[in-house]
């Protein structure tokens, strides 16, 4: 029987965890504060927003949102950011992509204070996430790994492959593997046979935005698999990038919805707590 | 028989190249000139530093080395960086590693202009190797790549085993090797058995920088090796990670010396045209 591995759990204890330390902020006068950028247009984004706004509300952290019209320039947003990293009451900024075609999105994620990038963008903490230096670290590759952890899984020595190499979520989870000492085989697009790299793996990440990327007969009993993928179908049905028959073939499947996804939201909060460690150790 | 991957022709390649570009910048009045520093202490780095010049020289190129004494304060040679860097005489600055202990290597390898930084040491250099961006990628692992080709192998959808993942060589090759389109797998000292990964490899890079990493009982004779390996053995003698054995045992080897080695210093120096490239675009 594979295990579906559910991520509400380890989301509750990352959300209790955050509540604890945004009370102890709030006793010494602070209020946790994340400011969320929405350019309107693509309706998963807006749904999204709305979803952390939810969750903030429940963490007891402020939430602004800061939507936009579909057209708005890029300077009227580089101008809002300008004003989140000079406002010492806003402690996370976090930019819902994608964004329209006017816009571009690596000029805009420049533009955030590293110090209070919730989602790991800037270069500053892309870099981190390479080194391994103090910094934000991007949300999806940290839920990934949490993830399995949670379950009792564990990385060092294992064999894993990793499929999709993107900046958002492959390339940093590779590093982040890689301080796990696992030993990673980074299979995507030009790889010719992804299956055989399964064979050999112990662990899969699953993280290129495609459905059925990974399909039943790739997979084997003793695979473990974390499904990073979110992907909507015509009918408006949310999917992984792992095909549903592999759910009776491998070890383990994380579910989509109800597994990498939720458990990011969360660690988009502890970011944010994260992120007040970093600006008021700066301000000493 | 196994085919030594030797680099001199290659190298001579890059050389000849350069030579032609000095020259047309000497027409229009610019001498192309690498500073290079030097904390006397390690005798190998003093014996790299010599060589450098002297191909300077074959070159046409200015070479001015900065030597100092081993007790020397990181204070004076932040000054030095700092006079390099606006020195618009100056077009390439090289630090020369090891330093002694009570130097930081990464906060003076951080004050060199990422524009001056022929090495691909600076944060700004660092992320565009892993972003592919335009600057100054690091030259050894340029160099493993540019051997393999040039003795007509290719690398796209080919699976590569990369032995090691340090900052200065193993991560940056694994990110030109994606851009390569390998399907690469990191292998490391906390990997349980290299061996079964060079097993599945048509192609390994082996950057460890200890001798014998790889033996000849883990290769098979259908592996193309690249060894970007240099040590010192007790007898002064120089040798690569990869045991003398496996030059009888895989289908080819770089050796060393004469191998990547060889063709690094050559692309350290196509480094310094390049960083001219960027410096005068950035004055327009």
């Amino acid at each position: 029987m594979t295990k579906l591995l559910k991520a509400k759990e380890a989301a509750d204890q990352v959300y209790e965890g955050i509540r604890t330390k945004v009370e102890k902020w709030k006793q010494i006068g602070v209020q946790p504060h994340m400011a969320t950028i929405l350019v309107e247009g693509d309706p998963a984004s807006a749904y999204y927003a709305g979803a952390k706004q939810k969750i903030a509300e429940k963490l007891g952290v402020a939430f602004t949102l800061h939507a936009f019209p579909g057209g708005v320039a890029e300077e009227e947003l580089l101008q809002l950011i300008n004003r989140l990293n000079n406002d010492p009451t806003v402690h996370g900024i976090m930019l819902e992509l994608p964004l329209p075609r006017h816009l571009s999105a690596s000029t805009i994620e420049r533009a955030i204070s590293p110090l209070k990038d919730v989602d790991g963008v800037t270069p500053d903490n892309k870099l981190a996430t390479v080194t391994g230096d103090t910094g934000l670290y991007p949300a999806t590759p940290q839920s990934c790994i949490r993830l399995l952890k949670h379950y009792g899984y564990t990385l060092e020595g294992k064999n894993v492959t990793l499929v999709g190499r993107g900046q958002t979520v492959g390339l940093p989870l590779f590093h982040m593997l890689q301080r796990e000492n696992a030993t990673v085989t980074v299979c995507h697009s030009r790889t010719p046979d992804i299956a055989s790299h399964l064979g050999h793996a112990e662990i899969a990440f699953v993280a290129v935005g495609r459905p059925s990327v990974v399909t039943q007969e790739m997979v084997h009993p003793n695979l473990v698999i974390i499904d990073a993928g979110i992907n909507e179908t015509p009918e408006g049905k949310m999917i992984g990038d792992v095909a549903i028959g592999v759910q009776s073939s491998a070890a383990a499947v994380s579910p989509v919805p109800g597994g990498a996804g939720t458990l990011t939201t969360a660690i988009l909060y502890e970011n944010l707590l994260k992120a007040i460690d970093l600006q008021l150790g700066e301000d000493k």
